[in-house]
């Protein structure tokens, strides 16, 4: 039964986002987070509870090579984008840290906790330099939020500011993660305040969750390059994924 | 060169803790915590860096059936345990919270960080009550700790009540758990303040490395039943498995 309402649910939602036109593409990490045999493609993760094999949605991803101006934005960047990014970096040293990146972020979203912050950071952080980053990683970051605004207020149905757990499934199903929703039901009980109400996450904690599913997705994608659903890790790369995600945990 | 000193050195450890005899056993998380195929023994999960097996080293461990008094203690809890969970416990409700945890365990060893008292919740949690733990395993808990401490105190050969990197592996690999220095490198950056100098970790930044490490292990063993060294995880079970690692750090 509650298959069947999933299977329908999940019809339901390839309906109103067919993979090859109007599905939003997940918000983007920077390419310099993907390793060699990245591939760019998008497929959904289903949740194969009942044996079936995962179903994937291919759609292709039009990328385009960024040319960089003296100030090391990207051409065409928006000038608010680099107001955001010059008025924290007041040393003009090229690179802003945690703190300065809650402050930078809050002119053109709201001001984000400092542990989405962390993990941001470690998300697009630059590979020399792990605790700060450059204009290019800011205006990749800065980007990426405005997809994740986008997908926020579409399935926000309600308008109430607030998304809860099925809102959050089905959104992460439209960027191409089917995550079991007993799974999301664990990783939402972070923001469980014990008043004992139904949990549900602002603007700030979605872009956590979403990015906590999509670094996690991506490192799994890269241990089973043919998308098969499954994966074989030795615990050596078992622990050097995992561990990374809990460190931006400070 | 790095790998001929990392043989030696594993050498080195095992002549100084036997398999079968002194090696300290890794402190036990509570009965429950434990699937159905939990097997009684202890196996070193070891760095396969270059393709050679896993090397196990197992030695049983006798472990006793509690008996229960009225107090809801094992039989033979030390009166020391009892008076700290019944100090905090004011309602007599025979459960106690995070914050009660963190009051409770400072009576017997440091105040711990209330991130470490949220990971050691999630690690020894009664499985009917996520929020809180009762004197079953409170008890448990803190003898844990006082196997965590003994290590500590082993291992921190300078008695500067820090250890360090290469302190640290040598514990967890004395606990069976032989971590690549890499990925305790980076689980450490955490506790890196900043200042340019070798991180140390005290106490309780031990303790909450040293169960990170063991219940991630745990979860891995659970997919490896043969002790093979890998195992093959479908998306939904790695995700289930990480996920409540993340949460833990609220």
């Amino acid at each position: 039964m509650e298959s069947s309402r999933y299977e329908q649910k999940k019809l339901a939602s390839s309906r109103h986002y067919p993979s090859h036109s109007f599905a939003p593409s997940a918000p983007e990490l920077p390419p310099e987070s993907y390793g060699p045999h990245h591939q760019r493609q998008q497929e959904t993760y289903s949740d194969n509870h009942h044996g079936s094999s995962p179903s994937y949605s291919y759609y292709g991803q039009h990328q385009q090579q960024p040319s960089y101006g003296q100030s090391g934005f990207p051409a065409g960047t928006h000038p608010d984008v680099v107001r955001a990014f010059q008025m924290v970096d007041r040393d003009r040293s090229g690179f802003i840290d945690e703190n300065e990146l809650q402050q930078a972020l809050s002119s053109g979203y709201e001001r984000f906790n400092i542990r989405t912050i962390r993990l941001l950071m470690f998300l697009f952080k630059n590979p020399h330099d792990s605790l700060r980053i450059g204009p290019r990683e800011f205006a990749a970051l800065w980007s990426c939020l405005g997809h994740w605004r986008a997908i926020f207020e579409r399935f926000d149905r309600d308008r109430s500011g607030k998304i809860d757990l099925m809102e959050l499934r089905d959104a992460l199903y439209s960027l191409g993660y089917a995550i079991p929703p007993s799974v999301l039901q664990v990783l939402i009980s972070k923001y469980d305040n014990g008043s004992g109400r139904k949990v549900e996450l602002n603007f700030d904690s979605f872009v956590e969750c979403g990015m906590i599913v999509k670094g996690l997705t991506e490192k799994f994608k890269e241990k089973d390059p043919r998308y098969t659903g499954s994966a074989t890790l030795t615990y050596d790369s078992f622990m050097s994924i995992v561990i990374p995600f809990l460190v931006s945990y400070d």
